[in-house]
């Protein structure tokens, strides 16, 4: 394959995760060191920072402080969620990504996303090379959803599933203190896919006694006599819910309380929160619970974030996704998204693999129905075998006055 | 002193910390290797197990599993709110009390937990002396709340405020990570005292713009005004309020939305709880913000429970405390408190004293105003220089598949 100079743009879109700027130092520093590479550009809130020629000079920045990055949670380049238009109704995104590229001799470009992103990179490709420029278009795959198809899994994962089954260990010693009735809903994120919500039965014998995953369709009733059976035995009750529970008919559960249309992101997803409180409002309403206490929690952004309980597996993984597709890029490949193949049997082994961009981009994985429960309420040995070496290792990020250590970038944008 | 033979009984109480079990320890521990203590006895659920005759043997347990205690959150033996009448007026829980330390011969009484807790122990120490029945009385702090007065921090405290320092620098990092508009307010337990909040300062560079204490009436309008002013600045704004906000009339900020009468616990303590929702909903009716994101986070039970991120200072301490508590009990001491006095010029020292118990029971202490700010809407170098040292130390928990490690007791049951 022909040596292609130029300079390389590394950009990170979407939700953030606990390891993304683990993959974004694993791009940077493998760049930074191939001398095919003559400049290393991060675009300031993904695809955005090229459309505004906003790109912070990667060469300029400390290696030391560099390396912090691998323990940095949240998108360091900052993120976005612009959706580019469909190149064939309109190209100007396109031609205004090709003027930025030629203006600092972009050859290489690596895209740190999910679904949209791994989309977004596969349109950019095709009308590079509709267009005669040369340039070499990698994937590199982040989502705590764990939604990405060809993949075993996605980095960022382990570090989200880490957080929820460790939260969900503390609640489970913390929610049956009191000698009085108690029940727990536990909100966790997921759109489409239950993956981060089935790593609630991760937490084993501290397990919540219900999980709801999207992937079954959500019946209320059910819910309530369900959570009913469990209280009437033990006297407590612990459920972790997907934010994504739809009924039967497709509709949100956590839209049953709501009179107004939802607003919607501009991908046109509908925005999801409140669906505990909606649960939890659910359960004070039916006479069978008498005066219990139930008690609504929501992970938030703290289970895509936590850092500090990330899970060193998925750091390594996601640092080797990052530098795989630069050392791939150089030699040659393009229009791929780095994948893991991983083994189970004997013990967990993970591989990289090359996936093609089109066959990834815009369709969503999810949690196959035999890991699920027949009641469709919990989470079978399948994926406990499946998610447990992702979660393995304790983070090694470094500690300073008793707090993380972030990485400090100087962010020098270039001109 | 005269020598004391007999059994002891450790209870728990209150809202459950990260650190109480390190307490329970460190009592149990010292309890088990004095010849004085002939029986170490836990009361299920307080002082609720001591009236149900609810007592489990501790000296049956295996002493390499009670030592994960110190690394095991929430209350081991089980916690209560049920608050003991004045003895003046109706004496049946006592005698109660004193019939089942007599059928077990107990001789001294540990009982780890917050105001409420030191004020149960005192009433029971006077009705002992009042009976002529000698038993030592010895209270163990704890408290997220860190609001004892008498001691220089509450047992539990570190580990919480560290929970809460490192949430907040992780969400901060989280929060700007789009290109577009967004405020989040984050809200932090403590009823009347602003402690745990003001931990939020510790983090630092990446602290929240805004901290907001119970110690200073809240004025919506201010709060509003404040928050438009950094988010105009910056295109985003963290705020950390606490649950118990008032305004100057004294009412609950989140008591601003609900028609309803508001529930009241055992105690005649108003249920809080939404206020994040609450602040997030007046944000988002002004329309000086636009259409700016607006998210809220509630901590909730993690920030009492998150033991994978306490703070080692925090369990080393809580042992030390409980151990104290029986070391001096057995010695001829009651009625006291076991309390921390520290310095902090020169290094941080950290001494054990006895305080008085009636002096402990039934009041609180407040973050000084002094390291509030004068707009009260931040947190001044005073507390951050007190609490600093609090964090301090990685837990030493031990994991088992990328989880923690629990302590699984067997808890039989005295007959």
């Amino acid at each position: 394959m022909k040596e292609l100079k130029g300079a390389c743009i590394i950009a990170q879109s979407g939700g953030p995760t606990s390891a993304i700027n683990a993959s974004a130092l694993g791009a940077i520093e493998s760049a930074l060191d191939n001398p095919c590479i003559t400049a290393v550009y991060g675009a300031s809130n993904g695809i955005r920072g090229v459309l505004d020629n906003r790109l912070f000079q990667m060469d300029k920045e400390d290696r030391e402080e560099l390396a912090h990055l691998k323990y940095t949670p949240s998108s360091v380049l900052g993120s976005c969620r612009y959706k580019l238009q469909d190149p064939d109704t309109d190209e100007a995104d396109y031609k205004r990504i090709l003027e930025i590229f030629k203006r600092y001799d972009v050859r290489y470009f690596f895209y740190n996303g999910g679904n949209d992103s791994m989309d977004t990179c596969n349109k950019i490709s095709k009308f590079m090379l509709k267009n005669h420029y040369e340039c070499r278009v990698m994937g590199i795959p982040k989502t705590i959803d764990n939604d990405l198809s060809g993949t075993d899994h996605c980095p960022g994962y382990g570090s989200a599933a880490k957080y929820v089954a460790t939260s969900c260990m503390e609640i489970y010693l913390d929610a049956r203190v009191y000698d009085i009735g108690m029940i727990t809903v536990i909100e966790v994120m997921g759109r489409h896919a239950g993956w981060l919500t089935a790593a609630a039965a991760l937490a084993g014998d501290y397990a919540p006694d219900l999980i709801y995953l999207p992937e079954v369709p959500f019946d209320v009733e059910q819910f309530i006599s369900d959570t009913a059976a469990i209280y009437k035995k033990n006297g407590k009750a612990i459920v972790a819910v997907s934010e994504g529970i739809q009924d039967k008919n497709g509709k949100f559960i956590n839209e049953y309380g709501i009179s107004s249309p939802q607003t919607r992101d501009s991908f046109g997803h509908a925005e999801l929160g409140g669906l505990a409180a909606t649960l939890v409002s659910m359960i004070k309403a039916r006479r069978i619970f008498g005066s219990v206490k139930v008690r609504g929690i929501e992970f938030s952004l703290l289970q895509r974030c936590a850092s500090h309980v990330a899970s060193q597996t998925d750091l390594d993984e996601s640092y080797a996704a990052g530098k795989a597709a630069v050392d791939n890029a150089v030699i040659g490949i393009t229009d791929k998204m780095v994948g893991f193949k991983c083994s189970r049997d004997g013990g967990y082994k993970c591989e990289l693999e090359l996936l093609p961009l089109d066959v990834v981009a815009n369709t969503e994985k999810r949690v196959p129905r035999e890991w699920i429960n027949e009641a469709g309420n919990g989470i079978l040995q399948g994926y406990v075998d499946y998610a447990m070496p992702l979660i393995q290792g304790e983070t090694l990020q470094q500690k300073e006055n008793g707090l993380p250590r972030f990485a400090r970038l100087k962010k020098i944008v270039a001109r």
